[in-house]
């Protein structure tokens, strides 16, 4: 398909997929003459996952181009190629090290993967921008006193632990490894907020069923 | 206490307490004498409860007065106090009601409530913000043509109901109403980054179970 074709069928404005093809974000159409090029359905699918990052993920556009760098590097092993792309999007806070609940949280974080199995998670531990954002969010908890230990925190990751092994299996029914990566990229940008609004509207949904609507 | 000890204990600066004072944000302590006044540990709790809306949360001031003030309106039955206090958070998107993927959008999740047999969240339907904002999610993954219908969330809706039973059995354990408020409002602050941090790791642990480390 042409350039117009391709602004019909995404809905995305042909000066906005000029600016996405000059900012490496899409790939270039196979040229056919000197002004015109050709393009197909990756690019559609690529371009959908650029307005998922960028209009609704609010993900700067060098984030992007990152993240979009490592779903292309057929290179990688597929789970590295995953954790590459996922750690370039925009993370929680860093542990900050000067402070004593830092290493209390630490201590839980690797007490709770030991208690659930997690042994990869561990072994990867805190090269993962995620392992260090889970344990700056524990110590800023236990900062202000509230209560989170490996105790408290294991039902919750082994109900997203099911979450997971879920997201995986829709993983699976993809072809190309590329596919995977990108659903993988959008379903992080786009189905985490949809995953919050269910918790959400349960605990709305349980606190009337316990205590009556008024 | 004194405001000096408040400030100790907290570890918020004496400056900040007076601010939020001013701010009504933290309710005045007894007055001892023209100068002097004592505060308890009701105070201390706000105030914990008050750094995690504004510093942790970046929840602007006057959206966290209006979250404090159903926090401490006795007069609500316990559902209408817990959801009005949680409602004044900043909430996801609005549904953008000129677009036809937003009418798909609420059919699915009335779909889906039905599903589930979640007839409360049914019923208090869009007058609830997440209500709202879950529509509003799922109508940007449709127009984006990203799969998202009841059969897809059903399943992701039971575990976060499962999570949701397990927040308000904690709720339980406290003595008061507005304790209880309390700890709704820091958790929906607080836990729910840890949530997801724990659902990026299990998708980190399972991938790597899956397909290897490398």
């Amino acid at each position: 398909m042409r350039l117009a074709e391709l602004s019909d069928r995404s809905g995305v404005p042909t000066a906005t997929i000029k600016y996405y093809l000059r900012e490496g974000l899409l790939p270039p159409g196979r040229q056919i003459n000197a002004t015109t090029a050709e393009y197909d359905g990756t690019h559609l699918r690529r371009l959908r996952l650029v307005r998922a990052l960028i209009q609704v993920g609010r993900v700067p556009v060098a984030a992007a181009r990152e993240v979009l760098r490592h779903v292309d590097d057929e290179s990688l092993g597929r789970t590295i190629r995953l954790g590459a792309a996922l750690w370039e999007l925009p993370q929680g806070p860093e542990p900050d090290e000067e402070s004593p609940a830092t290493a209390t949280a630490r201590a839980e974080v690797d007490r709770l993967l030991r208690t659930l199995g997690w042994d990869s998670a561990r072994e990867i531990g805190s090269l993962s921008p995620v392992h260090r954002s889970l344990v700056a969010l524990v110590a800023v908890l236990l900062r202000l006193g509230y209560p989170c230990d490996a105790e408290l925190m294991a039902p919750y990751a082994q109900l997203m632990h099911e979450a997971a092994r879920r997201d995986l299996d829709r993983l699976e029914t993809l072809d190309s490894d590329t596919e995977k990566v990108e659903l993988a990229v959008s379903s992080a940008v786009l189905f985490e907020p949809v995953l919050r609004a269910l918790h959400r509207l349960a605990q709305e949904e349980e606190s009337a069923r316990r205590y009556g609507i008024t």
